[in-house]
C-alpha cells in the first residue's frame, strides 16, 4: 500500500473525513468532515486567521457561493476556466483532449485548440474503438445554476477570491480608504472537475484560505518585512531543477520578487511548518514564464512532495490590477482611488492563496508515523492542529469507582482543554485510537488515582508516562509547546 | 424609517453585511459578510458550538453543499419542496399563486392545487393585464446544477441535515454504536425562493445551525434534563392565541413533548438569551396539527417578534424514523440498529434546527438602541457576540507621544483582547462609531496616560469613564460579565 492509502485507512475508520453520501453510490471529488477531521480543519483555519487576519490587521468577509455569471466573465472564468473535451462522433464518449495529446507526447499541451484537432486525428475511441472525430470543445469547469424562476444563469464560484474584489470598493471606502488594506476569506470553492482523482488533492468542493493585499505599485514593502526578513525558505529559480536557500532578503536583492512578496512567502513558509507540514519535503517555485498567466507580474508555487507526487498547496501571484480593472470595465464603476499625492490609480494586489484541504492532506501524509514497535500506526499532529489535546480513559470500564473518578476529572479539564473520552476497550486499544487520532497526551485514571489523586499522562510521540496531581494536569499542558514537554522538557 | 431600516444602515455603513457583488445589479436574497458582521457571525457559531456541541458531548460534521438528486428524493425535497406558480399565458410571467390566493382571501393556502386553478380563474396578469390563464404548476426551491460532464443531476443542500442522515451509518458505528448520539453541523443551505426579501430573513444562500439527537423511541429522557427542568420559557400552546410560562418540568407533565424535546427547548431558550435576544418578544409555538408534517411527532417553533412581523428563528422537530427510513429505503443500506436487549430499530430523531441570519437579524433588532441622548444609535451587543471587545484610541491622532503609546497598548492587548483600533476622527466620532460596531469598551490614551500610564475606559451602555493602569486592562475586562462591569459592578 502507498502511504496516501494507509493514510486513507486511518482517515476513514477515525472519521476525518469519508466521501459525502457514500450509503448512496458516491460521487468523486466529494467529501465530508467526519467529527474528528472538522476539529483539525477548524485547527488550520484559525491557525491562517491569527497569522494572516491579526496579525496583519487584515480584514476577513464572507461572500456568496452563488454567483452571476457576469461576475466571472469579469474575472475571466467563463471564457478561460475550461478543459478541452473530445466528443466521440459514434458514441459521444467523452475524453480530456489534452490529456491523451499529453500521454501520447509525455509533455503538456501548449493550449493551442487547432493542435490538439490535427494531433487527434484518427484517434480511436476508448470506449466504442471508432474513430472518435474531431469534436473538440472547451468545456467550463464551474458548477451551473440559475437564480431564480426565470433562470439568471449563475456558477458556484470557483475560487473565494473574486467576492473580495466586488466588494473592495464598499470595504476600501467604509475601512478609511488608504493603502495597503489586506482582505481574505476562507470558504468553499467548487470546480466541476472532469476527472477528480488523489483524494482531497483534486476535489470538486473544497475550501480556500485566501488573502488579497491591496496596494499602491509603486509601494511594494511590507512595513513588517525586517521581522522575517532572513526566514530561511527552499526555493526553485525560474529555469532551475534544484532547490536553493533564499530568504525575503535575498529575494528581494536578487529581483525576484516585491519585498511585499518575498515577506508573505515567509509567512506562509511558517504556517506550514506550524500546521505540521515537513520543511524538508516543500519549497517555492517560480513559474517560468511560460506558467505565468498574461496579467500577473510572476507566480511563485508552494510545492510539497507527497505520495502522490508533487503537489502545488499554495499559490502566491502578484494580480496587479488586473482583477480590480476587469471589474471596472464589466460593472462601469470606478474602482480606482486617489492618494494623498493626487495620483488615482487601480490598487494592485498580492494574492495568497492555500488550499485547505491540501494542505490537510500533505500534513497527514508528512505527520505520518509508519507502524514499527508500537504496532500501529499515527499522526504526530503539533499541538496547534491536533483534534483534541488529551485523550481521557478510566483504567478499568468496569471499576466503578475508577469510572466515577475519570467522569470527575472529565468535568474538572471541560471547557480547559479539548478533550476526547471513551471507557470501552482495552487500555492498549484506547492508546492506539488516541495515537492514530494524532491527541498528543493521553491521561489515564487508575487504582493508584484512587489513593493519591494522581494520574498518568503518557506522551503520544516518546510513550513515556509520568504520574501527575489531577489539580496540575491543565498547567502541566497548557505549558508543553511541543509534544514531549510534559515529560521531561524536550523540544519535539 | 421602520427599525430594520435603521439597522440596515448601520448595518450596511458599519460593514455587517451589504448584497453579494453589488457593484453589479445584486441578485435579491444573497448577502456578504463584512469585516465586522464575520466576527459577529462566528462568535454566534462559537456559541452554538459550546451549547449544543461541547455541552452536550455531540459531535460536529460538515457535508458537501452539492448533492445528488437522489439523496434528496429520499428527503423527500425533490417532490414537496416546491412553491405553486403561476405563469401567464401571454406574457409569461410568473407569479406565486398561493401568495395571490392569500391577499385575496386573507389566509393561507390549503395546499391543493386543483383549489388554486379554480381560484384564480380569470386572475388578471400583473404585467400585461390579459388573463393569466391556468398554467399552475408546483416549482422545486432547490437550485439545481449537475456533476461531471455526463450531467448527473444535483442540487445544492436546501438544508445541512441530510449530511447528518447519509452518514450517520459510519459515524454510528465508529463512535460507539451507542444510543443516544448527537450530530450538528454549521454550514450554508440554499433554497431559490420566489421572492427573496425582508432583508436577512427570506434569503436564497444562508445558514444553518442543525442538531440531530438520534435515540431510542423507547428512551426519550436527556440525562441533563435535571438541570434545566425549571427553565422558564413563554409557551404558546396548541389552540391558544396567547403565551403562558412553562418550563421543561411542566411541559412533560403535561405530555406536550417528551424530556429531550422540552430540554432542547430549554437550551435554546438560554442560548438566545446569550446571543442577546429579548425574551420579552420570543415564545415557543406548538404547531397545530395542520401545520406539522405527516412525519413528525411534533414541531414546535421559535418565534421572535421584529420588525418584519412575527419571524420563525428556530425549528424544533420529532422527527421520528422517518430521515433514516426513507435513505434506507433509496440507498438500500440496512440503517438499523441493534440494543443491547436485542430490539433492532431505525432510531429516532429529534432534531434543533436554528437559521444563523434569523437569530442575527433578530439579536441587531432586539439590540438596537435609537437615538437619544447620544444623538447615534448603537447595538447593546453581548459580551459574547460583540465583534470586538474594546475599541482602543489615541486622542489625538497628530500627538505623536500619544499615538506611539497607543500603539504601545495595541501591541499590549493583541491576542489577549479583540480589539478594534483607529487614530482619525474627532474623539466624539469614534466613540459613536464603537457604539455603532456594539463594542463594549472604549479605551482611550491622552495626556494624562503619558505622565501615569493610565487610560480611560469607556462603558458603552451607561458613557461612563474610569481611569485604569495599562498593566489592569485585560483584568478588569476579562473579569466583566457584562457591560458595566468594568465600571461599577453593575450586572447588565
Amino acid at each position: 500500500m502507498e502511504v496516501h492509502e494507509r493514510v486513507f485507512e486511518i482517515a476513514l475508520n477515525r472519521l476525518f473525513f469519508y466521501p459525502s453520501n457514500e450509503i448512496y453510490e458516491a460521487r468523486a471529488g466529494f467529501y465530508d468532515y467526519g467529527p474528528v477531521g472538522i476539529r483539525i480543519k477548524r485547527n488550520i483555519e484559525r491557525l491562517w486567521r491569527e497569522v494572516f487576519i491579526e496579525e496583519e490587521d487584515a480584514y476577513e468577509v464572507s461572500s456568496a457561493v452563488v454567483t452571476p455569471e457576469i461576475v466571472l466573465q469579469a474575472s475571466g472564468h467563463v471564457d478561460e476556466f475550461t478543459d478541452p473535451l473530445l466528443e466521440c462522433a459514434h458514441c459521444h464518449y467523452k475524453v480530456r483532449a489534452d490529456k491523451i495529446v499529453e500521454e501520447l507526447e509525455g509533455k503538456a499541451w501548449n493550449g493551442d485548440m487547432e493542435e490538439l484537432r490535427e494531433k487527434l486525428k484518427g484517434f480511436k475511441c476508448r470506449r466504442c474503438g471508432k474513430e472518435a472525430g474531431s469534436n473538440i470543445y472547451k468545456s467550463n469547469l464551474m458548477f451551473s445554476t440559475a437564480i431564480g424562476y426565470d433562470g439568471d444563469k449563475a456558477y458556484l464560484r470557483p475560487e473565494t477570491a473574486q467576492g473580495i474584489f466586488t466588494s473592495f470598493d464598499r470595504n476600501f471606502k467604509s475601512l478609511g480608504a488608504t493603502l495597503p488594506i489586506a482582505i481574505g476569506q476562507v470558504g468553499r470553492s467548487f470546480r466541476n472537475e472532469i476527472s477528480p482523482r488523489r483524494g482531497l488533492i483534486r476535489l470538486r468542493e473544497f475550501h480556500q484560505m485566501e488573502l488579497e493585499y491591496f496596494m499602491d505599485p509603486q509601494k511594494q514593502e511590507h512595513k513588517n518585512f525586517e521581522k522575517l526578513k532572513d526566514v530561511k525558505m527552499a526555493f526553485m529559480h525560474r529555469g532551475a531543477n534544484e532547490v536553493v536557500e533564499e530568504t525575503p532578503s535575498t529575494l528581494v536583492e536578487k529581483e525576484v520578487c516585491s519585498g511585499v512578496f518575498a515577506y508573505f512567502l515567509a509567512k506562509e513558509w511558517l504556517f506550514m511548518k506550524r500546521v505540521g507540514l515537513d520543511v524538508k519535503r516543500m519549497w517555492f517555485r517560480h513559474l517560468e514564464e511560460g506558467e505565468t498567466p498574461h496579467y500577473s507580474g510572476g507566480n511563485i508555487d508552494l510545492e510539497v512532495e507527497t505520495s502522490y507526487g508533487i503537489v502545488e498547496v499554495a499559490g502566491n501571484a502578484y494580480r496587479k490590477d488586473y482583477d480590480l480593472s476587469r471589474h471596472a470595465q464589466f460593472s462601469k464603476k470606478n474602482l480606482s482611488v486617489k492618494e494623498e499625492d493626487g495620483r488615482e490609480f487601480i490598487p494592485h494586489v498580492f494574492e495568497v492563496s492555500i488550499g485547505l484541504e491540501r494542505t490537510l492532506f500533505s500534513m497527514l501524509e508528512h505527520t505520518f508515523v509508519e507502524k514499527g514497535e508500537r504496532k500501529w500506526a499515527w499522526f504526530r499532529f503539533t499541538h496547534e492542529i491536533a483534534p483534541y489535546m488529551v485523550a481521557l480513559y478510566p483504567l478499568l470500564s468496569n471499576n466503578e469507582e475508577i469510572v466515577k473518578m475519570a467522569k470527575k476529572v472529565r468535568e474538572e479539564l471541560k471547557g480547559k482543554l479539548p478533550l476526547y473520552y471513551r471507557e470501552k476497550g482495552s487500555i492498549g486499544r484506547r492508546y492506539a485510537k488516541a495515537d492514530e487520532i494524532g491527541i498528543p497526551y493521553a491521561i489515564t485514571v487508575d487504582h493508584e488515582s484512587l489513593e493519591d489523586g494522581t494520574v498518568t499522562i503518557r506522551d503520544r510521540d516518546s510513550g513515556e508516562q509520568v504520574r501527575v496531581a489531577v489539580e496540575d494536569i491543565v498547567e502541566r499542558i497548557m505549558k508543553s509547546g511541543v509534544a514531549g514537554e510534559v515529560i521531561d522538557g524536550r523540544k519535539g
